[in-house]
């Protein structure tokens, strides 16, 4: 097994496969979790899986496996790599499914190349990655660590409120047997495309990703007085639009200064007439940060800032948590042992935070993981536009390989 | 004829029957330009009209005018009031009607005490001042000098595209002989609700209105990047919102250091989704001040901030000019005569700008005109909650009294 390599033309052929099933017909997919395309997308991994000898399993919420012996028997904890099958409506043919593809390939490699060694290798489909059809997303992760109680999630019924999560998976075969959390994982690590532009702009092929932000989304309403534009002098003026143009310009100033994600997406004013002061701003701040105590403080300082903001302006406001997720810290040993490798494979790496949500970040609380960032062109993602180049794509997963390579020993 | 003084049981009795017509059963009054109710107010002013011995004339555009000869005849020019009988959709009982109805107490008391003065006195109802169901607005006093071609006008169609003026005012029978501008006027002199707060906020009786601001409308739409709010680091966004809210900010900067009126009243962002950076902005700016040199000057800074401001945040912009409308410096003698006879009165004033367009600011062109105030509770105005007080009324139209016995002489 000197320096084994990964097989790119298998992996691309087979990517290009994958992204027939529910294709789009305009270069996307959209292969909304536990439909009839998710069906055949599943097929067609368990069938590749099984040519490769894997034995697979499925357990309770439709998490796939595709299980390879190691040399001390099925009783030693397993290395497991891989992520989702299911996109979004307008997903691409990257996100979630170029991590299992580049799983199984290693396990192809492991077969072809007869490499011996003491543990098992897994590689895991999670069920319901995107929480598009079904609600919360990360549904299999969630499931498999404990957090999510099985019974229960197999009751949620879909966003047309017309089946349930068990009844979908029945329907396309996919109900298994397994106990969740059934398979004693020793790693987990998960390949993803970055779903942002760093990599590509700074030229570096891939990122040892040590944390995943914490998402906090706030939603402030505030509430000023309507009044004619020219007739009411500025001073005598309770303009809630001008409140939320300075939480705007504050958010901004905040993640420059503590290094924060923060973002107005979302803004309504009414009546939104030309002469006519705003009486009422509704806007989203969706702030990230991978440190927790930073995330709470910056917070902590928009709210205040809110607060004196609205009282300069004579506006009221009223404040809502949408979201609050903590950060998620990955395993030290492991985003340095993923360093090593590239550097012995001279593959450049950075390290990074995780802008988004992955079944990853589930997985630390039962046991260490981390995950690899390849570019992704443009910094698209979530969008027909999608795409990895394929010396990217063999980069990362050459470098996935090394990593499990290292932790199966 | 010492110290004659206006009848208010008569004026606040008229107020109320007038606000019968098109009354909307909420308490406003909707009374569009040539409709069925604006003919019914019509017939009551003109019969009004001809309870106190005027002559009632129409023009072409449907102008009404009642007049009073003077003991020198008609060849010598006239003092004119009044304003508009027609309202917004949800207007209320003051806007316009409470303008014509003084010029009409001064005629009753004219008459009641047999002043004899030497200038003939008109009261006028000018013809579609707000512009809601047939644009432009201030149709009427436009063609009475002569800005607009009564001819073009008469064939402008209603916003429903079914009927022209000429056919509207000819189903209304107030299609008049009279050729636009016929009347030959000495000076012409509005009483209108303030339609915004200062008078009452500062407890002053009246205004004599110095200026009516110059209306600036610019829309500029900004087109940034749209991106992933986790994943794309704030300093490699193009967030056009970021832009759309400094811009925000910078409009009140330029108000308060230039004393401008500057509204950001209408802004809207896309794709407007929490999570996604906006690629686009689209905000329209209110920029308002009596001083043209003012006014353009700060339309440039703002012109020049939004530049720069796009440039540092690396988006583009578009600029749509919407609106320019100059000020219009009402007559300073005839300003001075109305502070004066306040004085007289015992009537608190106060010199402003007018924030709104009114038919006095057509006048100007061709006679020295100017305008009186008078406080709107709350600065509510183009609402159904509309509302002048009766002795707020009664102060008004007694110096309005006063302003046309000095004129009239």
């Amino acid at each position: 097994m000197d320096n084994p390599q990964i097989n790119l033309d298998r992996l691309i052929s087979r990517i290009e496969k994958l992204g027939k099933v529910g294709a789009r017909g305009d270069g996307g997919v959209c292969r909304l979790a536990l439909t009839e395309e998710d069906r055949q997308a599943r097929q067609l991994l368990r069938r590749w899986l099984e040519e490769c000898n894997a034995m697979v399993k499925i357990d309770r919420i439709g998490n796939m496996f595709g299980i390879r012996e190691g040399t001390e028997g099925p009783a030693t904890p397993a290395v497991m790599a891989g992520s989702h099958l299911d996109t979004v409506i307008t997903g691409g043919q990257y996100d979630g499914s170029l991590g299992v593809l580049i799983a199984l390939e290693i396990m192809e490699v492991l077969e072809e190349e007869n490499i011996s060694v003491s543990h098992p290798y897994a590689v895991v489909n999670f069920t319901n990655e995107e929480g598009v059809r079904f609600t919360p997303g990360m549904m299999g992760s969630k499931a498999f660590i404990g957090t999510g109680n099985p019974r229960d999630l197999l009751k949620v019924y879909d966003t047309d409120n017309e089946i349930t999560v068990g009844e979908a998976l029945k329907e396309i075969g996919f109900n298994g047997e397994e106990a969740c959390g059934f398979l004693d994982v020793k790693q987990f690590v998960e390949l993803h495309i970055e779903q942002g532009p760093v990599l590509e702009r700074e030229g570096v092929q891939t990122a040892a990703v040590e944390s995943v932000q914490g998402i906090y989304w706030t939603e402030y309403t505030v509430a000023g007085e309507a009044g004619h534009a020219g007739t009411t002098p500025v001073k005598m003026r309770k303009d809630a639009g001008i409140v939320a143009a300075r939480i705007n310009s504050f958010v901004r100033h905040l993640s420059n200064e503590y290094g924060a994600a923060g973002t107005v997406g979302y803004q309504q004013i009414e009546p939104n007439a030309t002469n006519v002061i705003p009486e009422k701003a509704r806007l989203r701040v969706d702030l990230r940060h991978p440190d927790k105590k930073v995330l709470q403080k910056c917070q902590q300082l928009l709210d205040d800032f809110v607060e004196e903001a609205s009282i300069t302006e004579g506006t009221q406001f009223e404040r809502k948590e949408l979201i609050r997720v903590d950060p998620v810290q990955f395993d030290r040993t492991l985003v340095e042992l993923i360093e090593r490798q590239a550097g012995q494979s001279g593959i450049t790496i950075k390290r990074m935070a995780s802008g988004a949500g992955h079944d990853a970040q589930m997985m630390v609380s039962v046991c260490p993981s981390a995950m690899i960032f390849v570019p992704s062109v443009g910094g698209i993602s979530h969008n027909v536009n999608e795409f990895t180049r394929k010396e990217q794509i063999e980069a990362g997963a050459n470098l996935m390989l090394q990593v499990v390579l290292e932790l199966l020993q």
